[in-house]
């Protein structure tokens, strides 16, 4: 019988998240019910939420110690006992951190026909449709706004300067090391991008935000948040996608500034996640893949290969390690 | 030459506000020049946001030592070189803490006339207004969504919940001190109001907000606010109106959970102030004066005698020691 490779968590991280905390293991290919799919692993996301997804109920049940890590991804259907799926479709759900998953047949869905594949985690999937709406479902942009965007070189943040510069706004990243910025500005185009391993982030932002920031665009929570609402406009918008900086810490801190702030400077904050907008995924995906069609917009993808890396990749994730969207490749694509 | 009675801000405070940070002074009247009239002060407003002009600029300039305090109060123009008031006309404006103030005429607004002329400060005054607009133009309220408001007892919380129990919600308030809190239920008429002084915030919310909170009206920031934070249901609504809880420490906190938990509950924050909606201040006095003409309102206002007393008034409203809009008579009203 063929052996299915798993990750399981063995124990909730109380600091940073270490490869330690994984276990891979080789169990039996699941069989399945009926109404059930059993479906191969092609591309597996990486995501930072997937760290804060140990840490207690989300807007998903907490990861149990001694679970199948959880993980969204996109598979080929190899074995199905529903009258809606046919061997080869493919499909995307929530498969986990395993080569094979049995699978109801009404939690997965099928992806579109647009090729490569990858695109549906990055471009087209949960970073690009969570760029989207973060900025221009939940607020929108004018001409001439300054955007500031942290994790720029992120998979999200990577798309969603490239959207602010496509909307006519300045948008200024914020990233972790000097070759990473260099990137985010020479490769992905934004104005600046402030290096906040290096440089005094209230300083950095009056150089390259002169006229103030109307959007920012937070997926990191934490110090950066704090300095980012001292550097807002009157009726500036904040984007609350994210708090990475805090996922991996024991003791996170809360933004000095809040409410005060945002009283005195008329601010909303306002959190969402990719799911929330059903209503506009079409137009995203309509306008992402235009964007993406005509060069207006790189999508950048870092996939690393074969599921066993996929800690290693989950915690360099966390380190700031990757640029782009970071994936695993578990198998190959559909023939 | 008649005197005028005025109070100097001596130093900034770096810590609890005391009178000792005042000093009543004694000067000539002011004589006027071309476009200004000399206004006679009659109720003073005192407002928690007293204390957040002294430490920096907001959404006005700071209160600079050896400045007369700044304050907002009604008056009878007594003197006057503007084509635009005459002797006798009742105003508003920005009198300062003084009985005489010489105002440019376009720095000045008229009053209507409703009287009593202390409901200008309380029900058809910033306390009305940020009431109104603070729950129901920047977010509405829905039959049968719990309200959580702060500073239950105070000049706008008390104004709050009437109007969420008018719109039919579970309206619970959060005071300080038993007598307090159970006058907010007797005579406001919430729901429950719990003691944060005497009880534990996150068990008296899980008891008297068992559906969770759908709406949260936040007067002062600082731990409550970060329960509160706790308590809220997906999609929740702050209305960030003050943080009255850190305008009087050196060294304010920030809430945890910001912004972990803006994102998985999908919450928004918004902060304002009761300027910010002229085109429906027509609306919330309309409503305003009819719910309390018909007796659905109750409007509470404590008056204290005496502009010398403006200083010992502000410390104790940010004590807590009022029950609704406390202002100061300093003189007697127009004839």
């Amino acid at each position: 019988m063929t052996k299915n490779t798993q990750i399981v968590l063995n124990e909730t991280p109380r600091g940073p998240l270490a490869e330690s905390h994984f276990e891979v293991q080789s169990s039996d290919r699941p069989s399945i019910e009926d109404d059930q799919v059993l479906v191969r692993s092609v591309l597996l996301s990486l995501d930072a939420a997937n760290r804060a997804w140990m840490q207690g109920a989300t807007y998903k049940s907490a990861v149990e110690p001694g679970q199948i890590m959880h993980g969204y991804a996109l598979g080929e259907v190899v074995e199905s006992r529903s009258s809606s799926w046919s061997v080869g479709d493919v499909v995307a759900g929530e498969l986990g951190w395993q080569e094979y998953a049995a699978m109801d047949a009404a939690s997965v869905r099928s992806v579109g026909d647009h090729r490569p594949l990858s695109h549906y985690h990055s471009l087209l999937g949960i970073a690009g449709i969570t760029a989207y709406h973060g900025l221009l479902t939940l607020f929108g942009i004018e001409e001439g706004e300054t955007l500031l965007v942290s994790a720029a070189a992120g998979s999200v943040g990577s798309l969603v300067g490239q959207i602010g510069k496509i909307a006519g706004a300045r948008v200024v990243g914020i990233a972790g090391g000097p070759d990473k910025c260099r990137w985010v500005v020479e490769e992905l185009g934004f104005d600046a991008c402030i290096d906040y391993k290096n440089e005094k982030l209230s300083a950095a932002l009056r150089e390259h935000c002169p006229a103030g920031v109307d959007i920012y665009f937070d997926n990191v929570g934490g110090d950066i948040l704090q300095a980012a609402l001292f550097a807002m406009n009157l009726n500036g918008r904040i984007s609350c996608c994210g708090a990475v900086s805090q996922y991996d810490v024991a003791k996170p801190t809360g933004p000095l500034g809040v409410p005060g702030l945002l009283v005195t400077k008329r601010l909303t904050m306002r959190g969402f996640i990719a799911s929330d907008f059903p209503e506009h995924d079409a137009d995203a995906i309509r306008d992402l893949g235009a964007w993406a069609a005509s060069g207006k917009l790189k999508v950048v993808e870092d996939i690393l290969d074969g599921i066993e890396n996929a800690p290693a990749g989950l915690v360099g994730l966390l380190a700031g390690e990757n640029r782009g969207k970071r994936m695993v490749r578990v198998g190959p694509d559909p023939a």
